[in-house]
């Protein structure tokens, strides 16, 4: 029989996203519903180790579905990385009477999660909140949603400019390793072209493509790129070589950086963190640990912490297609 | 072997929602990538009897991915119903030389285009456009994921003065037949209490509920009500029995009505949209006819048109559980 | 000399309106800057009465200067409207040593301090705080643009179904005693006729410009109207009676209610809401009572508190002539 | 008695902005409005060379007061400055029978009209089109007032993240001569300190207002940074400064780029758009000539292009102050 849990900490690690604050919300009601304490660890790791600590009733989470960001604030810990922070973060827990731990983040957040769950065996459960979409075992991970909104909605903005001007423009979006917002962010915003880390196309193929959009009567044209790219030139590279091999361009770039991670969730972010928090919280009751709550195929389910952190998402090459034939 | 595609119709019918202009372009541009033509068929089935239509090549959809409504407008039409209204909407097609429809619409449309279908074997398919998300065989309908966006948006400003004033709020959404909007916008905007068509929790259950929130210390409620609830009670009759149970209450109502409709789809319709109009396109290049293409555990499928008329979406009761934990 | 102010309180009070926040943490600031302290007053004349008060240092006001609502709630007082609820507010404004205040709201908050003010010599300053801009000595209330945005931006939806389906909409906004929203939103919005209370056009004339639209190819209509236009029918029995003279239109109603109030503040709001603090506060300072500050001319201005409540705004005929000429 | 104006042509230049489309919708309507026809000229002055003409009723633009960049396209003309090519455009205007200009754009596009106007005698009239609001002669100009709402947008969401994280973000904002936008955006967003062309703080007040803002308490921090400030380094170079003299920082950099420029109008400025729109065509009717519509202290006003050319529009000193305190 599982040993009853009694008091649940929760913590956000790693870079933020829209959603931690409505998962945040969720793993505290949850527990208050099930009449377990709720404690929020400030600063991630750093702020275990610091004994950075605050009781969570239900209504201390009242209004932060809608808020971007984390109330718990993030942080990176070296300290954690080694056994002297962890056994100090772990007599933290211990003094707090903490018995299960909720974390909210990344690939990161995961691997010290397991780490600390292997050498205290203490009970771990993980919620992906990262804008990337770049973790195994769910297919959306929370502010995904919410980042590709963001930039639809500001290449929407630059698109306007750039049909009144005629012009050419690279937007940069987020994603060093995983090209799922380029991917899906281009498709609905029309981008001409999208350069994804997964994907090659080569330079050739860029110039190759924008003449033939210019050919097919455009005036203007988006192309979206991942920062994480394999093209091998930087955006503003990018721009300098298409200067020089197709003047009739005139070429703009614009570097979305850091707003993407912010900003108000959408509703399949807040629903999605939702949902996890309640599965996290339930799970450690059930008595489980090291997994990691996720969505595939519309429901919530569990996957193991180490499959979670080793696996690779793929994108999804259909919709390599879907763009290409949309860019006709 | 399939009778070869060279001329294909595509229409809108119905209540218009988000994304249908991104189905039109993607419909557009598949024809246009297999070079086949396409004819936009003006006002729905109305538009097809009257011969309202026009030739669209690629560049006639640029610039419209991002905006809400239809370009090729939509209408109810009483003449579809009768056969000789079918029998002219198909000479049309016939002089025009189009040998494929792609309709866009919910129910209503399908049933139109099944029977078109069976009276001339002409090959039609189906792309669900709905913000209702009530269509059997794909878990999402087109517009649905922006409908919410812009009921949580538009809850949360609602949600500023409730909180304000420390007022009730009840807040009508869509949803005659299927309560998934207001499933999922009220978990979304954090409502108190989610009233939907599929679920009669009864008058004294709200009382309690609304009790029960007041006694734990929420100075605020929002209660989400589609417009089908089983309750018995109009938006407005609600209020005055709320009034006359719970006079420590400042009631107020919202219907949030038509704009539920409008606005440029969310990046998640976009992508849908572009998805289903390929698929579509290409199904009908393949030879098949009378299925809906729809997305299920994230992959573009097809059901048969009969199927999807006739099936019955189920609402999430993991998501009626999911509310009631995260009102705690 | 005037005597020295050491504590000011603030309050908000009556229809809470986007900027409220943003004016509250401009006092909080402006003390701070002054080295005086700083208490803020919740739920308005009430919380004075029951002592309802918080000290509010500079960093009690972070990340509010976008929120919409008052983080000090607002409530109607019927108890201050009594000698008896006034002394006892007065009594605890000197028990906390609270020298002077500054009451954010509309033409009840600032009859309420006018009052106080005659009774006990009191300093007070009003900041003008409503959506509808119906106060004497400003050009633009706090949360008016941001207002006249969300309205704005609804009605951009609206008329994505209403042109998708060739209909009309009647929409209501607010504006009990004033068409500023209805008029300005109107023209912004693109409507084809706006109802004011300031004017009664006649339901002779709504119907001959309704014919006219239609007769100029409009094959849609968006009708604004002003809460208490004066045409003597409310919105859904103009629906009625355009449905009875006008069969050829298929009319629509959305009553937007208090979505209104809510939201971020727009920029403009917020920068007027930090220039109003800035002058509320060093007005007392400087010895001032019972004005309203205001904007007028682009600058920041006095007004006294007799004249704000007495004086009637006026809408700027010129509006009603580019309306008119919009609309052709 | 002036000349009887018969046909106007409307034309957009220079760099885009909000609100354009809606003033060109303005112009058109009100050309109708007095029986006088309307030209739409493509590509601002090279389309006048070109004659890129297209004529213009009153439904030509509908739906189009929402949209953002202009119909019309816009270009530089490095023809027009030459006189041939003036010559040439001045042809063309009197081929299609267009007897007078309204030129909707900034500083150039005003030197062109004026150029022209001398050497043809013909009259023009301008309106203030650019985000920028350096423009003499008007409080605000066309798209101001929206991007000052997408700079506070965006910059809500960067603090988002900033604030979860304890950083500090540089954010660079459009405004090569003008610091109307960095001052009021960073005031609306709660910026810590605004780095402005008109004012040259130094490197070290920087540090030092950096120092006090970490001293004070805050966690994270905002700088707004103007693209022509005088500080005598770019943003990355003032990363690099701040990460040098300040370890304890963690400094990341925003550049907002184009999208600054697009969006959907407010409502400001579309109630602008349509004022000046009416007022220009109205003016030319009166037989004025060489005239800049403008907004001055709430109304419509006219200045000589002369003037609006040559004079320099100055930042308000109060807002700095304002800026100050706020970043108490």
């Amino acid at each position: 029989m599982p040993k009853t849990i009694k008091k649940v900490g929760v913590l956000t690690s790693g870079g933020d996203s829209p959603g931690m604050n409505a998962a945040i919300r969720s793993v505290v009601r949850t527990c208050a519903y099930h009449n377990i304490e709720c404690i929020g660890i400030y600063r991630g790791y750093q702020g275990m180790i610091e004994g950075d600590f605050k009781e969570m009733g239900p209504r201390s989470v009242n209004n932060i579905v809608n808020k971007g960001g984390t109330i718990l604030k993030s942080a990176r810990s070296t300290e954690f990385r080694t056994p002297e922070g962890r056994e100090k973060a772990h007599e933290n827990l211990l003094k707090a009477g903490i018995d299960a731990l909720v974390v909210i983040g990344g690939d990161g957040t995961f691997t010290g999660g397991l780490l600390f769950n292997n050498e205290f065996n203490f009970p771990v459960m993980g919620i992906p909140g990262t804008i990337d979409n770049d973790i195994f075992g769910t297919s959306h991970t929370l502010g995904y949603d919410t980042a590709l909104n963001t930039v639809v909605d500001v290449i929407d903005k630059i698109r306007d400019t750039a049909s009144s001007h005629n012009r050419l423009f690279f937007v940069e979006v987020m994603g060093r390793d995983a090209g799922h917002i380029a991917l899906n962010a281009g498709i609905g915003a029309g981008a001409e072209e999208i350069l994804i880390p997964e994907e090659d196309l080569g330079l050739e193929r860029l110039l190759e493509s924008l003449q033939k959009s210019k050919a097919s009567g455009k005036s203007s044209s988006i192309v979206v790129i991942a920062e994480g790219d394999k093209i091998g030139k930087n955006v503003f590279e990018l721009k300098d070589y298409v200067d020089a091999n197709l003047p009739e361009y005139d070429v703009r770039v614009s570097v979305l950086g850091h707003m993407q991670r912010g900003g108000s969730p959408s509703c399949f972010d807040r629903v999605l963190a939702s949902r996890l928090g309640v599965k996290a919280v339930e799970s450690l009751i059930e008595g489980k640990s090291s997994y990691m709550v996720g969505l595939q195929n519309d429901k919530v389910t569990l996957t193991p912490l180490e499959q979670a952190i080793k696996g690779k998402t793929e994108i999804d090459r259909e919709l390599l297609r879907v763009s290409d034939i949309m860019s006709t």
